[in-house]
């Protein structure tokens, strides 16, 4: 097809949804889908379609698409896949823009799957509309409400984070995942097999559209090398572009094939590629939210880091793992070193970079002068600090890891250093929670007064990696 | 010096034990250490000694180490450098086995230190006794409820697992994370700058401790290049070992210096060094406790991957992940491919390996099948499984997760074969910490029943393709 923003627009933005298949049976996704749209205040109008009912949760339901009152933008087939070829000629001359084809049992399960999803793009293109799917779960938009994802726990912020996926799991995994972490979304599509709508006018529409900041998706498999090749050098020429492509290994070529249909193509090809265009490459959902977080919070490039923890060792190992990463831990300059040994001039503490501030439980007017001055330190560009929470700083109470965090995020807003902040428990044992809901607290603030936090100095220092 | 397995077990299975700086003063090294002895039950004779008390926390205070009653076979500093050399002195003659020196300021610091480290040692070796540290916390031994790390919520439970450490913090940090994940220790041994009693006398003290199963050590300099190859290989002969070695950077090799008084060697001599021992080499704390639970539940090999869960983004992303690490996903067997399809007939589900049983939510009767059928394949040897917690399950309730962990158990109890189950939370939002306590309360269970629990699908795959 040749790309139109304004009908991908139309189906992103919809303005009116049918779901066929809608039900009261509650586990079904009928039912689930058509709850996360009212719980989620879907904005236009909602038709719920099923010849089997009159009502479904209080909603009148229509038999078929020929007896909606009004035009849909946008419809959603929650039935079996053979079922589904009636309701696509159904949808035709109707100024339908998209059908989304949630069902299994097309091109993944070999030549008779095949032969109907070739049947139902051939009814697409007869109809004029564009198929999202098959064997997908869809779109959702905290623009417009739409959540065609199973749940109804998404984020209604709307956002610059684009994420596209061929795996329905991971599609609703990213926004549910995201939503904790404070990333916002300008949509989420689900696109399974892709057999019309695919990533590259996925990644042209969102590209163009004003919202999308930022580009990300899960890829098993490229429908056209050609039109991805363009597709990409443009999207990544104009926003940051963040992929997750599986199908290298054997077993898992076998997988995508089974899982959408697709073929995963050869690893160098991809590889080169990515690094052509400038995309950041990631494997696994948390990596991928920890490059959301990167660039949210420290924009297109990490910089030179200031490592520092209260100990010896938490310094060496980030300084060892952010060089073999390939980013820089410069020695301080000789102002800011001087006169960080006048400020932790105490056993155990060593001036440098690392940074060890001896131990977690030193006096608090002291961490705040060291960590200003690191914050001033002009021969590093990030501040990266490991915030031991059960250890030291809880010896001093819940206050002082508080006002540890309280001093990280000053040191960002008086110094406009970027400030990363590692935050994890030492232990995580059944029954108690305590650290667990004070670290969630303290990451929730610190993340509002723009510092990024990581669980583990490892996941932080491979997303300031990723960010080179 | 010699290696004296006798003399380094009276160190670290002490009867008795004097605390020099014991103190009052909640906020002091003295104090804690003295709270973490009583709190954790140590078993042999307490002294404490402090000539400026009379006594502390209840119990008599001595003012040196010539006044205490009777004999004791450890001595810790918590005193400054400076302040130690009398006391060391003190220790002569008296049948002192070994004096862990706490404090900083000495070989890492430069010269004035090294100077003082070098009187620390020579007095050492007057009086006959080892000396510990400086530089470091010491030892945690639950046999005795020795507990020379700062804290006393560390378990009593004996294990196998031994843990040396240069960094004080990762030691407290390892042996408090691995309360949490079930994991056993027969000691932590923080040895800071080992000055005296070194990497090498350890791994051999572990090696021929009976009560060891498995050795591992967070190192930052090796004192002598000869003493240890051979130690490593007497020890990787009869046990396995773990290693995580930090200072392959330069900013890290300069905080090795200034942390421990190191020098960190070089990364190509270590690696080779490694290989040829067949030690495991690992990065970071939670690397290091991820391999110690694939060896307690798994051995010492993972062996062919089943790799499975309710989706097909799962399995084809652990897969992608097993074989990028040199882990085998074979093709299922023919029997069970037959069986797997038949029991799994349905949308979306894939009989294969990866193995998609469909969807996170299908009826528990189909999953209990498809689990057995997978853990009798004859073609794999651990089963790996993404236990979708608050996506699908969690929309049948809490039983419907429960139920899906009790089969996994059941399938590891009723086919021999090793399970891993891959539990975690697909959101972490502030003030909803309900899924991290089951997610905790499950993974106890799964442990409970010999089944190894990831927090994600990456971190299984690490831990199990280190065993190789």
């Amino acid at each position: 097809m040749t790309y139109d923003f304004a009908q991908i627009d139309g189906i992103i933005n919809a303005r009116s949804l049918a779901i066929v298949g809608a039900s009261n049976a509650p586990m079904k996704f009928g039912s689930l889908f058509t709850r996360s749209q009212v719980s989620m205040g879907f904005e236009g109008d909602l038709y719920l379609v099923n010849p089997n009912e009159q009502e479904i949760m209080g909603r009148q339901a229509y038999p078929d698409i020929p007896s909606l009152p009004g035009p849909v933008d946008l419809v959603y087939l929650t039935i079996p896949a053979h079922r589904s070829m009636q309701v696509l000629r159904d949808c035709a001359g109707r100024g339908v823009k998209g059908v989304i084809v949630m069902a299994s049992g097309f091109r993944e399960i070999g030549p008779e799957g095949k032969a109907l999803e070739e049947e139902a793009l051939a009814l697409a293109r007869e109809g004029g509309f564009r198929l999202i799917g098959p064997n997908c779960f869809g779109i959702y938009n905290p623009r417009n409400g739409l959540t065609l994802l199973p749940g109804h726990d998404f984020s209604r912020e709307v956002g610059g984070t684009a994420f596209i996926s061929q795996s329905g799991g991971f599609s609703a995994h990213v926004a549910r995942l995201g939503r904790s972490l404070g990333i916002d979304f300008s949509a989420v599509v689900s696109y399974g097999n892709a057999a019309d709508l695919d990533e590259s006018e996925l990644l042209e529409y969102f590209a163009d559209d004003p919202q999308t900041r930022l580009i990300s998706g899960y890829l098993e498999g490229i429908k056209d090398g050609k039109a991805f090749r363009d597709a990409l050098s443009r999207a990544a020429a104009v926003k940051p572009v963040v992929l997750w492509k599986v199908g290298q290994a054997e077993s898992s070529r076998r997988a995508v094939l089974s899982h959408t249909g697709s073929l995963a193509g050869s690893g160098e090809v991809w590889d080169a590629l990515m690094k052509q265009c400038g995309v950041v490459s990631v494997s696994g959902v948390e990596e991928l939210c920890d490059v959301f977080l990167a660039f949210e919070h420290l924009g297109r490039t990490s910089g030179r880091l200031l490592v520092s923890g209260g100990g010896g060792g938490l310094g060496t190992y980030g300084a060892d793992l952010a060089e073999a990463a390939g980013l820089e831990v410069p020695a301080l300059s000789a102002g800011s070193m001087a006169r960080l040994q006048e400020i932790l001039n105490r056993a155990g503490a060593v001036a440098g970079n690392p940074l060890d501030i001896g131990a977690p439980l030193i006096p608090m007017e002291i961490f705040e002068s060291a960590m200003m001055e690191a914050g001033r330190d002009p021969a590093t560009d990030v501040l990266v600090f490991d915030l031991a929470v059960n250890f030291g700083y809880d010896l001093a109470g819940e206050d002082g890891v508080r006002e540890a965090a309280r001093i990280l995020a000053h040191v960002k807003d008086e110094t406009g250093k970027n400030v990363v902040a590692v935050l994890y428990s030492r232990s995580n044992d059944a029954g108690n929670l305590y650290f667990e809901g004070l670290i969630r607290d303290l990451t929730q603030g610190l993340r509002e007064a723009g510092v990024a936090v990581y669980p583990s100095m490892s996941r932080a220092i491979t997303a300031l990696a990723k960010l080179r």
